[in-house]
């Protein structure tokens, strides 16, 4: 899940309060206010409990950090939070500010691989996961887009090679390629706001959101999938729709023969030499959600930037080929990407192997999702940012303007 | 849960079959027989892969293990597998045989502290977690005692005293010391045979099971518990009910302020050593299944027991004090442990602060769970016996003969 359209909401956001003045499930049992369920989790404020407690309200698959000991990520604090900068308004602001006012649960930035700045807010703790929503989707298209590299997964080839299940849909005649760049035409509204969309399917039968009384609808991820039409043309343009990874994950899961926490554990989490385990959100037959399910440590995702920020190895481990990597980083087509209009937000951009990519002089590109997610890699300043919130509203579209600003300002920071 | 009514199915249960045939869960997405979910999980065989993979099915609150080293478990490898001994027919069996024959998932000996033996089988390896059932009682128990060790809890007060929302219910006029040892009168079937036992309103309550539909019943564990009626006289007999720990729990909650998963993380997960996190079921409002709920790796749960052969201190740290372990450890009232008759199972046994004890030469006590859990602790021997299964029976009634058998036979090889 992520962007939805590219609309700012029509009022400015609830103010930003923390879990320390809510006091949610701190009482045996929590009563009243103070409750947080399936029916309430995903509504402001409640959602700020709820990206950092995922896994005591849903089913979830680990990802399993080894017995391998620890990486260092060696501290050389900087007083980021005081630095300076203009916001998108013009007006003067500081690291520190813009964290506030975007709801920021965790920052941790790294420049050389050194830990430069990191703070924690709202409860929040450097051992704690926080739920990543769409940077899920990156960790899925750099499998692919390994796979790819390995020829183990032909980008060219339809869909239905590898699922042949999606033949009735929309993806009945898309190549995987179309997946990975999210140009495939899939009728597929990814917007919050409108009840109507096609999100919340997704959402009722991932068993993301609670199922309305009496539903009848498909009981897991793949069954949904199936039911979608196709709607435009492959191929045309860049169109965000989270379906597109979901598929993408089981194309992963049919050519390794593996579940995707057990290629993420294998691949990542046992090499880079995690603190935490990390897992992801399952639906009702154990099916991961890939495109929006992951959860982890901000410091375990640092580690995670730094490894593609050097091209793919880390910890004396080689998790990507260096092809992958570039081959993202550079980037896709940045006129396909205007076809849904969310250039307004982020322009410039492009989309390739579900990475934003910003086409900047830095080389910059990233991973985000809902609610203020980010995974932030600056080539050129040597700089890797994570920042982790719980924003109350889940469209960038409200606050990206500004985190280009604060991206500049860091970045600048750093090379001092 | 656990032991249920003394008597042995009707039936002997059907023939052992691993995972490995099985091949549940391992197709994208599973279909038809290989597919578990919520319906079928606990039914059998499916459930050899659920005790396996419970956090897949359910919500579930961590208990981590903190940043700290992994404390040593030394090896000192022996043939324990071919052991012979006469089993409770007469007839001849060896260890592999018993484990074999009882559905054994993995099982961990430990004999002055090091490792002399250890089997996995069914997909089970060294890090995963499995579902302990009611060995997690035996940790409430413990963390109680404690809290009445240090006068924190009064075992001499009503229960009412910590939880008022109790008034009208079975615990309205019992003392805590009645929860503890399981000798308050209450009305709670635990006959897993009969669809109109109480374990079942626990087990929709708790989502343990997955609700009938149009189910009107309690919402949370601690609301059911509210709705259980007085059956008898308090204090007059040992009757086992999984009720009183979730009560118990309820209490340590109220005594301490904290979660249950947090106090296992502070003072038993981190200070131990652990290799993995473990983590506990929950209800749909956080409420961990304080009598069920608990998973954890046959290793971890080895050094837990090691921890209280030793008096309760273990890598260097203070877990219970030594007064704590031995009052549990002399047990209770053997003549009111007959009052419901599972002494037929359990000849001689007490049960004191949620740990059965065997009274017999050895000074062994035990925690234990339905369908084969075990952690058996024989001071004199200094041994301590792991086993964690998947047998098709809950009950401990069909096999707890021959497990005395094994108990014994290990104890008698581990002196040579």
């Amino acid at each position: 899940m992520a962007w939805g359209q590219a609309q700012a909401p029509a009022l400015p956001p609830p103010a930003s309060v923390s879990l320390d003045r809510l006091n949610y499930m701190n009482a045996y049992p929590p009563e009243g206010a103070q409750r947080i369920d399936r029916g309430n989790s995903y509504q402001y404020p409640q959602m700020r409990w709820t990206l950092q407690h995922l896994r005591e309200l849903q089913p979830t698959h680990n990802i399993r950090r080894g017995a391998g000991p620890v990486s260092p990520l060696p501290a050389d604090p900087r007083a980021l939070g005081g630095v300076a900068f203009e916001d998108d308004k013009g007006q003067p602001i500081t690291v520190d500010q813009w964290l506030e006012r975007t709801y920021t649960d965790a920052i941790v930035v790294l420049h050389q691989g050194r830990v430069v700045f990191e703070r924690y807010d709202n409860q929040m703790r450097p051992w704690t996961p926080h739920l990543l929503f769409s940077i899920t989707k990156s960790f899925t298209g750099l499998m692919a887009a390994q796979l790819v590299h390995e020829g183990r997964i032909d980008d060219q080839a339809l869909v239905v090679k590898y699922v042949p299940e999606l033949a009735g849909s929309a993806w009945g005649d898309m190549k995987v390629r179309d997946v990975m760049d999210m140009t495939g035409a899939v009728r597929f509204r990814e917007v919050y706001t409108d009840p109507t969309a096609e999100i919340f399917g997704y959402s009722w039968a991932s068993g993301m959101l609670p199922r309305p009384p009496g539903y009848q609808g498909p009981a897991t991820i793949y069954d949904f999938l199936k039911t979608l039409k196709k709607d435009g043309e492959h191929g045309e343009g860049f169109v965000y729709r989270t379906v597109h990874s979901e598929v993408l994950g089981w194309i992963v899961s049919r050519a390794t023969g593996r579940h995707w926490a057990e290629l993420m554990s294998e691949n990542l989490w046992q090499k880079l030499g995690m603190e935490e385990d990390a897992h992801v959100m399952v639906d009702s037959v154990g099916t991961p959600l890939q495109g929006a399910g992951l959860n982890a440590t901000a410091r375990d995702l640092a580690r995670v930037g730094e490894m593609l920020r050097l091209g793919g190895t880390y910890n004396g481990q080689k998790v990507f080929d260096r092809a992958v990597i570039e081959d993202t980083a550079r980037g896709g087509d940045r006129e396909k990407f205007r076809f849904q209009g969310l250039q307004a937000a982020r322009p410039g951009y492009s989309y390739r192997n579900q990475w934003w990519v910003l086409h900047n002089a830095d080389g910059a590109w990233e991973a985000s999702g809902i609610h203020g997610q980010m995974l932030h890699i600056n080539p050129k300043a040597e700089m890797v940012v994570v920042k982790l919130s719980s924003h109350p509203v889940a469209s960038a579209a409200f606050t990206h303007a500004l985190t280009l600003k604060a991206w500049a300002a860091l970045a600048q920071a750093v090379r001092r």
